[in-house]
């Protein structure tokens, strides 16, 4: 409903939006402090002054999200309601070539004796260099099977990533993995008629793979998980009206981007040449997403002092970001990495929005328990891009 | 949606969950201090300072909640979905033996005319013990019609509760309490095929009765609303895979344990055989919800100093409380009642969760202006059962 009024009050303007998510910035105290409130950011704080701030619940207390739910969330998308595919988030972070109507798998090597039980689901986690070889190896084997082409990507460790092209596949089959060791891989059944295509083709795939990887110690098998192909989603130009490029060094999250339709730009190897090019990117576009990755790393790897040093570098290159042609900034995470949980959790993450439009609250410095001085209070991710919207003003009154 | 997501999302652990509900101890102010902010609760306050604090919305803002949707929402069920008959409230409140299929409707006493118009809904408010006699008296007559069994239960001054039990009975009856005096009571019609055969039982029930009370002065014949029976949810196990026991004392909070098909401990008597018992009741429960009553009681007779001394009687239960053997507790109220109202609210009520996954805010004391500074923000009633989860580490990541 509410998507539908947006529509309807939409009013165009040449304001332009950037979406800053320092992926897993903020977190939970250690000796007194969280990262954020350990860190010597002057200009995150001193923007924080000038902003409306306030906090996204990435998606609902309690529950922790992953990297595709947090982020279309930020994208406007209630991600309870858009739910990405296990083997579509797997594809997209291999930044695989994945296309409408492609299935894509996520596969894990594994360890089966002779009489086929299933006795490691990760076959020893075996090294990401051997991964590689034995992908190659299979794809040199298996270009194609009757008329779909196979598509292979290794990913890390014993994962990797299949997608099938063709004409009439179907996602609706069963995961092969048993999930327990001590059983057999689960038989791959079509769900209907209309699958009865892919599941024979996949048969085959495994048939050969057996094969192939025969005298593998190790990885001698391989498990899937997760049929699914690319959504048919409302994409972020069609939902928002907005001209939209992503600016990622990762390939989850160009993937993200892409996932929604955005344009990314592909040769970006770090964040200096993220924020290097953002002025020119926006001579183009209407919005943009612009992700840092670190910050979340250290937060996974529990590295306090590590993720501060993030928050320091980052903050060092906001009065760039701030000088790049945006006229609307916000700045979020996507979810909380507490270093003490080494991991995303459920937490709140600081927002601030700056804009002329964007009054300054009483909220004066970007970290968690300064912003719950901020106007905004606490809001779901997904209700972030009708106010950044209306901060550019785009939205004209509703009613009359 | 969620409830489908945090099936799939749940991850067994050993961690034990306390609800403990003060019931109404959140107030307004009178004389510049709420009865919470009047209480030396010492105890309380310690406990606040070492959890994450917020407030509970029971219902919406705006609408009171009986004890029922209360309650319910707290045990994580969206009070305007799953909503119970007023018969069966009744029931629950006499602590009736209700079972599935039994039809349970609440009853008046009243007093008509010789042109059998109601000319007091309420039979003057008789004695409860007068009550008492009356229900017994029709008890002694009326044990069962055709092959219905027929159960009464006395309640307070004019009210009592009528169970049927048989084969082949329908809740879909209408009330036949006119609403106004002056009126006769309101025609028992069925509302279909189905409800033909309560009908008849009822009406021959009335038949009867009013034959019994031809000679009382005031009492002379019923009124009967709220036909309903034992509705047919998932149990809070099902819903939230956790094996669970209520502990109150008082009836109502009992049977909306039952409800929800929970354990309940049948013989305490008081709080202190509560607190006393639940050390015991852990080893053997994932959940307990506990209850206390008299806060509630001298917030409804408008009794400030008597709700202050009750907080302050809870408060030094609160060691006990602490060092029974849960991980994760939670404290709150199912709502306010106000003194100054003498009734429940719909007012916010603190809340705090303790756990060491919850981290300490800057809130202080529990207390209504006080929780304000906590980190959990104002929260629906029914979003607090996924956090407590979460907080027992028993959520895994949604998503990729």
């Amino acid at each position: 409903m509410e998507e539908k009024i947006i529509k309807e009050i939409y009013s165009k303007s040449d304001k332009k939006i950037l979406l800053f998510v320092i992926d897993g910035v903020s977190g939970l105290p250690v000796n007194g402090k969280t990262e954020l409130e350990a860190a010597n950011k002057p200009n995150l704080d001193n923007l924080a002054k000038k902003s409306t701030c306030g906090r996204i619940l990435p998606l609902e207390w309690g529950i922790t999200p992953g990297s595709g739910p947090a982020h279309l969330s930020l994208f406007g998308y209630d991600p309870f309601k858009y739910q990405i595919g296990r083997g579509v988030l797997e594809a997209l972070g291999v930044n695989a070539d994945l296309r409408k109507g492609d299935i894509a798998v996520r596969c894990n090597f594994c360890t089966i004796d002779e009489n086929e039980i299933v006795i490691d689901r990760r076959a020893g986690r075996i090294e990401t260099e051997k991964n590689k070889q034995l992908v190659e190896k299979i794809k040199n084997e298996i270009k194609e099977i009757e008329d779909v082409e196979i598509h292979l990507y290794p990913g890390k460790e014993h994962r990797f990533v299949l997608i099938l092209r063709g004409e009439g596949l179907s996602e609706d089959l069963n995961d092969t993995d048993p999930q327990k060791e001590g059983k057999k891989p689960v038989k791959l059944k079509p769900f209907d008629k209309k699958s009865e295509k892919t599941a024979n083709i996949v048969n085959e795939f495994l048939k050969k793979v057996k094969e192939i990887l025969r005298n593998e110690e190790k990885a001698n098998f391989v498990l899937l998980r997760g049929f699914s192909s690319l959504p048919d989603w409302e994409t972020f130009e069609e939902k928002w009206k907005l001209k939209a490029c992503g600016i990622a060094y990762y390939p989850m999250y160009k993937g993200l981007a892409k996932l929604v339709g955005m344009d990314v730009k592909e040769n970006i190897e770090n964040f200096e040449q993220a924020v290097e090019i953002l002025p020119d990117v926006f001579k183009e576009y209407d919005y943009v997403y612009l992700h840092y990755k670190e910050t979340d790393k250290k937060g996974e790897d529990g590295d306090f002092e590590g993720k501060v040093k993030e928050i320091e570098k980052v903050d060092k290159f906001l009065p760039g970001i701030l000088n790049s042609g945006a006229d609307v900034i916000a700045i979020t995470a996507d979810h909380s990495t507490p270093c003490t949980l080494k991991s995303h959790s459920w937490h709140p993450t600081p927002l601030l929005v700056h804009s002329p439009l964007a009054e300054p609250d009483p909220c004066e410095k970007f970290e968690e328990k300064e912003v719950l001085k901020g106007y905004l209070g606490t809001i779901k991710g997904y209700k972030l891009m009708p106010l950044l919207l209306a901060l550019a003003g785009k939205l004209k009154k509703f009613g009359a």
